[in-house]
């Protein structure tokens, strides 16, 4: 088994030049921000830009006519990228907004509980004191020994009170990649819900909604799955997503059947609007569809060797620290060089046309203050990233290390 | 005064050869779909597309920084069509998430009121609904004989336990426009919140919030904007917008400033979230800032004209029915014809290259219900709007009456 990922591993490795000739950035920039934003392909452009060219040429509402089949089967690409159903997934215009659907439609009350981890996302933890003011407990999951969320504890805290255990597979600012399926195995015995925030890793890490054993998981398409901006799903298991009532509804969600009565739509359109960036959700569409294509398994192992081979880089380094926790750690290399801040090494690399970003506290606080960082620099690769893109940040990063 | 206006149509009218040459949908399709979604300048699509691009040239996030300063003005550019204050405005991704976000932040209660015109839009009556099942009391203000809402009905119906008078400004299904600033005089002396929803006259009747009275309003880009799909912005005035709490917060409407603690940040941005699609944006802007240079009255003056033109023509059909309403009519031009549905039409209509919609009782119940209505063909001009293609609708229409 693992010698047959390693071989799809190996098959991908081949295949990375004529993926980096088809991707326009590549040639200019060194993009260490993967996991903010990554490069997309020229495929990815090219359906975007084309549908907006053919809105423009014979209108948006007919363009969205023509598209209709391919609109359609986007649903189902994300599906198969999640062993989901089509109809359990809606896709929406960004993953905040996704997961804000999913969670704020839960009816949680005052004297329920809701668990958490320590690396929790800054949107997510913020969503959860909105309604820690409304009177729900807000707990979070200590850490193990690895750094990742403590399975053996969660166990341990969930009783009857507990009505939702969210989490970020994997933070914002970090490579851990937490234990999301023995996460899930814990909820599905005690029935807790669970809401996975996949954001980071969905397009890096193999996601199988029944294997991880979560009820709703929502994503972005901008990051790890190379598709553009102002696009992302939201998928919810079909018998949770008949009960919940969205926090908003319009008239995709809804049917106006009578002057008093509407009735939601079957499945997880509930949790969609009716005006959507069309472009986008193609674009988003022929992303997933590379992904699935080049094989999950094969990105996820070569997206690991090649963030270990840049921390093993950057260790080189007097003065850096790399500073990723976990048992299992993706494509985000965080780390500190002696001196400098995390803004100051991000606008030094800038000026050299490398791609990173700083994490500050403001983006993931539990986590953050616990460990007392201010800040690290967040680098983040991809299965694009080459041997002479990691010699260049490690040889940039001495540099700055020797002033 | 009324010449002055008469004189900024005739050269807003001199500007639309050129205004139809920099529109490359204009030597495609004849668009009577301005009301669903308007064709594009090239100007707005080389903003939108030029954006895309450089965003796969340099990164997303490094583009958007790229950015900043004209992102920034799309604030003011709205501000300005509004006469409010850029702070006051929140960039969202389409009219009906910005109308949400301001209408599920009010804290509506079991007997609170809100009050409403007959001809409201779906998505809105179907949140109202929602509410209902909550309690609050949903009352639909009966029209004038005009067709519009009558202010005298409205005035007589509020009462202390009224806290919203919520209205669209124009209907998705007809040429009607509602008296907003007698509504707002009624509604600043009554001392109640007043959320106007101007997706259908944003960019087609001048607005200013002050002139109106209301408290928040709302719009899309991709109408009588014709901006992109993808963006709208919902202005909210000041010391209002610093009161409420959004139903969604995240990173970019609050800073999560300690462990347990977040602070909204000040103004409309609290609307906003922080992953935005910046192509969409900065062509919205683009867009708006053309609405300003042409002139919102001039705009208005021709609208108007082209739209009593369309009617004129359509009506020397025998079996033609204009279905407008209202003391003052704008840019649609809703109509039936006999023996045919409202969708044969529209489907035989796009065989010749002609762009409307049909609009159904679900789009506007409460109006077509009391109407009898089953469906009205919605053909919505512009000021880019011939007298050829106003004849090519009316001699192909009566083609269709022939049959």
């Amino acid at each position: 088994m693992e010698s047959q990922t390693k071989q799809q591993g190996d098959q991908l490795r081949a295949k990375v030049p004529a993926l980096r000739a088809e991707t326009p950035g590549c040639a200019e920039v060194v993009h260490f921000n993967h996991a903010g934003a990554s490069l997309v392909p020229q495929q990815v452009l090219d359906t975007v830009v084309g549908h907006l060219q053919r809105e423009a040429l014979i209108g948006a509402y007919e363009a969205a006519d023509e598209a209709e089949q391919r609109l359609a089967r986007v649903r189902g690409s994300v599906a198969r990228l999640l062993n989901g159903k089509p109809e359990e997934v809606a896709v929406v215009e960004n993953a905040t907004r996704g997961w804000d659907m999913a969670f704020y439609s839960l009816p949680l009350q005052a004297g329920d509980r809701v668990l958490t981890s320590m690396s929790e996302y800054c949107s997510n933890a913020i969503a959860f004191l909105q309604l820690a003011q409304r009177g729900v407990s807000i707990e979070v999951v200590p850490n193990d020994d690895s750094g990742q969320l403590s399975v053996e504890a969660l166990a341990g805290m969930i009783d009857k009170k507990v009505r939702l255990v969210a989490v970020s597979h994997m933070p914002t600012n970090g490579g851990l990649v937490q234990p999301a399926a023995a996460i899930g195995k814990v909820c599905r015995e005690a029935k807790v819900l669970y809401l996975l925030d996949a954001c980071q890793t969905a397009g890096q890490v193999p996601l199988d909604v029944h294997a991880i054993g979560c009820d709703m998981l929502s994503a972005t398409s901008r990051k790890y799955l190379r598709g553009p901006r102002g696009a992302g799903f939201l998928w919810v298991r079909g018998d949770l997503a008949n009960k919940l009532e969205p926090p908003f509804l319009d008239v995709h969600a809804a049917r106006w059947v009578e002057a008093d009565r509407y009735e939601i739509v079957p499945g997880s359109a509930r949790f969609e609007n009716w005006e959507s960036n069309i472009a986008a959700t193609l674009g988003m569409g022929a992303a997933v569809d590379l992904a699935l294509d080049l094989g999950l398994e094969a990105i996820w192992e070569v997206v690991q060797e090649r963030a270990e081979a840049l921390r093993t880089a950057l260790l080189t380094i007097p003065g850096v620290q790399v500073h990723d926790l976990g048992a299992v750690r993706g494509g985000i290399v965080s780390f500190t060089l002696l001196g400098w801040s995390a803004e100051e090494v991000q606008h030094a690399l800038h000026q050299d046309s490398i791609n990173v970003t700083a994490s500050t506290p403001y983006s993931a606080r539990w986590d953050m203050e616990a460990r007392g960082l201010r800040g690290v620099v967040r680098s983040s690769v991809h299965y694009l990233t080459t041997d002479e893109e990691i010699e260049r940040m490690r040889s940039r990063v001495a540099q700055l290390a020797g002033r």
